[in-house]
């Protein structure tokens, strides 16, 4: 931790600090420059998280020098994760792609995904259950009916099951059903729901908030893992800007950062990140050229009847050339699909 | 609804959505322009709402005429509406003012802060005994202990408590202590939460998302005022921004574009949309020049030992001379405080 | 200057950079603490502003500890700075006002502007005859004309003049006519144009880039500063951010922000801020109430026929209750309208 | 245009807008629902740009149906066009990629990174002789000399040049010596330098502004087209948010947006989309993937001792690798490099 001081800060003040972080077990180095005074706390700079030292007279700012991460660092672990959901890896060398609708919304349609999705090669289902609708008068998701579906496609097909919890009173419920869990954008700091999916070991797909920072991004992902649950995949899906010609601003720089930070597997969900079907595909392709371990797609037969997310599904022949175009992408990187 | 076609739309689609809207009992006018052809649909707009219009061949864009929130519309209540909290009002003339600390961190402290507001003429205190932490290794608050404490400062001053709810696990519990409910900005879309505290009668403060439009604002009101609960108090307390030198932009501006848009009273936080103590009074004077019905204010005795936002904190005798301050403001604007 | 090193950083990298800074001749000193190891170089830091200590290998990250602007900051001069006009104080207990149209649109209408305004107590008039529009199929301006037409008011009502430089070409028409030089906020980082203003000694208005931080407001004022020009007249006039509920968003907490930072006069434009007249006045008393030195705001006669900007122009009667308003709050402020 | 009166708007207040309507030309549609009424202006949408219809009494908000660019539009010309540069083109099967320093720095360097780049097949050298910087203390480009140093590797190598106008006063001087002119971010709305590359046929890189949305990209091609050349490619380059883990967000998904509603070449600059090194390969692969027509890259033999923007510089062995991964990605695109 650095502190640097004002310029008119007192030998009173300084020594006041250097006392307090001293108490705290720390050695501190006092450096005087010609126009500021620069103090270095040197030990370990977590137990200086809860002392609010720009609050403390004389200092003008506070610049931590570790990561307030540590489990989802790179540091922490030097090789890439690779997360495996009954048997199948995700953050290895294929490119795994999780598709299905936004919301199940019966039975047949369901099924009829499944089996369209499956010959194109993809292990991953997703679906959800419970929805997180912005108004509270439109479809909020067929609850247990819902995760009932998701489990007889798996049972049909093999695809797994990926499906997003909401609530915490939910969770045993939810649990018996998927394979994967997803914490959606509107909860990546719902810290509650956070220690809950940590005290499980079943993985995670932890999507990116809106206006998430990737260091809030890694936080939460360490709120997960530092309950115990160490198979999060983090989820780029767009964050919000003033942009307003697509829904969100898919920020695929975060795919490479992430890689350098964190030893977690990274995907991208383009749909959410642009909102519109017919911007899905060049922006997988994106995806996947910045070095994704995994896409993650809205499908449904008919994107005009979707009860939620329409504008943004792609129709089975456009997924199906999107999955021709990114299986070329992965080859040229040295992976698979 | 208006919906916008491209300009290569065919007859057949133009059919196609033509036939769909009028199959959900609207009235569709058809106006042929040079360049665009544009559809007006008539009737209640929102059937609309799950129907995605962009996702029909020959859509250029859906432009909405009416707001998607009713209830909470200053169209559906002209008036202000005034909230009272166990006979004193939010909304009024009278501008409420909220203090206390960041969390409840202890017995002693908390009382302490209760007499020194209480001598202030402030009605309300608050204090967290949950609080959502970015960091899984800092102090999450004293819990069940907390809410004691905030009830015993209630019973020897007077002072109305306002305490945040994380976990719909938690609201029996935190109802027995509370006299308001806070949601808190990272929650505003948490919709579970808002429903659970929709179907009690107990006001609630909702804050406003770091990247919440005014519209998903009102929208998150609109979801608990459409489970039976109109006591929806809007508070303002920054969004996130570029800019590094506050930790949230304040949006002073949302202040008098939600009071055109809704009747729901609107208080302003500039505690947390600036982070840092030496910003807050200003701020303070703004919000209640813009027109706000209270001010959520941190205080603490001693915010060097803070255990958390202890650098937004204000020590009594600033949060003193911010009273005075903001007391002469609301006298111009023929209000009290 | 601190310099983070990676934790995989060898000797002899760090040798690299030490004798890099030194060849500099700044002092380095390294403290080597468990998990990183960090360098401090003492000295003038701003002879490193071009080096890219980021590129050298080993680096992780690179704080600077002084801030970049010089002559435009609050340690360099203590005081505020007042910039007098022909005799009238920007900066000091009187809060000015400069109102006018957006645009110099006929001689008729600005001489019946400037005596409107010049009935309520104002001293500047403001009216563009180079105006900035986002299309080039809109009204440009009159140019030379206009010019003509403002100080013709200036002449007739002693108002002073405050019009807008977009191209160094017009450098010298511009400052024949006018008080003082409005660079608008599209133009902040025209690097050139700062250079040029900055050579001549009239008090130029600087207004905040759409997406400029605070830094690089200021360092844009440094700009001119250090042209030689020390009369600048910070504008804060709304940021671009999600929202889209005003036409951009007045960030208020920016002006006690710059008056921490900077010694020159802090003005606020509520009129772009907002983008919508029934929004200006309560944001002109926010801006007081922050701290403001002054408001800028478009007035016209007849806002439906404006040719610029009619949405956010204020009729003669809601100026003039404007006026009542933000007078009474100055009072209070312990300052003058 | 569509007008959504307000709903308490009086017929009095729509006979007056019908009116002023009519008086320009255009047919007026009205439609009454139950809960707004809403005008339809029919004809060319352009005259109304002038006219302020927010500001008329009883109205609620106004959508324009029309684009307010024309030329730039994909509507007017439905081919993509390709802008041929002494021969060679861009917007064609063949993807460009354009390289060289941030800065001229000296005659040797210049001449070293013009052979090194054109071993790799590039036909593009760029190099700024006048810089934009943000600080007035740091170096500001060799401006003629540097012109000179440009037009020499050209002579010497055949490789074609691009530099940036940042001054209107320098256009003759600057057309003398290069075969693109570009436009940088900072004076995306300079509107005087856009009329001014517009009266030329020489091809404009026109970058896009830090805050700029497409449409407004859009807009400022526009001018430069409505000028008469209609030479002018995009540049995506980063836009800002409230992410600082990279210098900007480099937003990919216009590319796509770009493409669908415009004819014009787009080209992505991974380089100050991100701002360091090494992430400039994985945005350059997955800006080739989402369809740009070419690459803008920052390449230096010694980055650590750059004038400018060493961070994000490639060396020569980083940028050889990056040419052969993206053109790997360009085969599969069925492009060429």
């Amino acid at each position: 931790m650095i502190i640097v001081l004002r310029p008119d800060a007192t030998e009173e003040q300084i020594g006041h600090i250097k006392e307090r972080l001293e108490g705290l077990g720390l050695a501190v180095h006092i450096s005087r420059g010609k126009e500021r005074t620069v103090l270095g706390a040197i030990g370990d700079e977590r137990v200086l998280q809860e002392l609010p030292l720009a609050a403390f007279p004389g200092v003008e700012k506070v610049v931590p020098i570790l990561k307030p991460y540590k489990l989802a660092s790179r540091e922490f672990h030097s090789e890439n994760t690779v997360i495996h959901v009954n048997g199948v890896p995700i953050g290895g060398k294929k490119i795994q792609v999780i598709a299905g609708p936004c919301a199940v919304e019966n039975r047949e349609m369901l099924l009829q995904i499944a089996g369209e999705i499956k010959k194109e090669g993809v292990s991953f289902i997703r679906g959800g259950a419970f929805k997180p609708r912005t108004s509270p008068y439109t479809f909020q998701g067929l609850g247990l009916e819902g995760l009932q579906y998701l489990a007889e496609a798996r049972e049909k097909t093999g695809l797994l099951v990926v499906t997003e919890l909401m609530d915490p009173r939910d969770i045993e419920m939810v649990y018996q059903y998927t394979d994967v869990i997803q914490i959606g954008a509107r909860n990546m700091q719902n810290f509650r729901l956070l220690t809950e999916v940590g005290s499980y070991d079943k993985p995670v797909i932890l999507k990116r908030g809106l206006s998430a920072t990737v260091k809030e991004f890694l936080m939460s992902a360490e709120y997960i893992m530092s309950k115990g649950n160490h198979n999060v995949i983090l989820c780029e899906r767009g964050i919000r800007t003033f942009e307003t010609a697509t829904r969100n601003t898919l920020d695929l720089s975060a795919v490479p950062v992430l890689k350098q930070l964190s030893h977690l597997p990274v995907i991208v969900d383009p749909s959410h990140g642009v909102g519109k079907w017919d911007l899905v595909t060049p922006m997988a392709r994106a995806g996947v050229a910045a070095g994704a371990d995994g896409i993650l797609v809205e499908v449904h037969p008919d994107p005009e009847k979707a009860m939620s997310d329409g504008e943004q599904s792609l129709k089975f022949p456009v997924f199906k050339e999107m999955m021709r175009q990114i299986r070329a992408i992965a080859q040229v990187m040295g992976r698979e699909l």
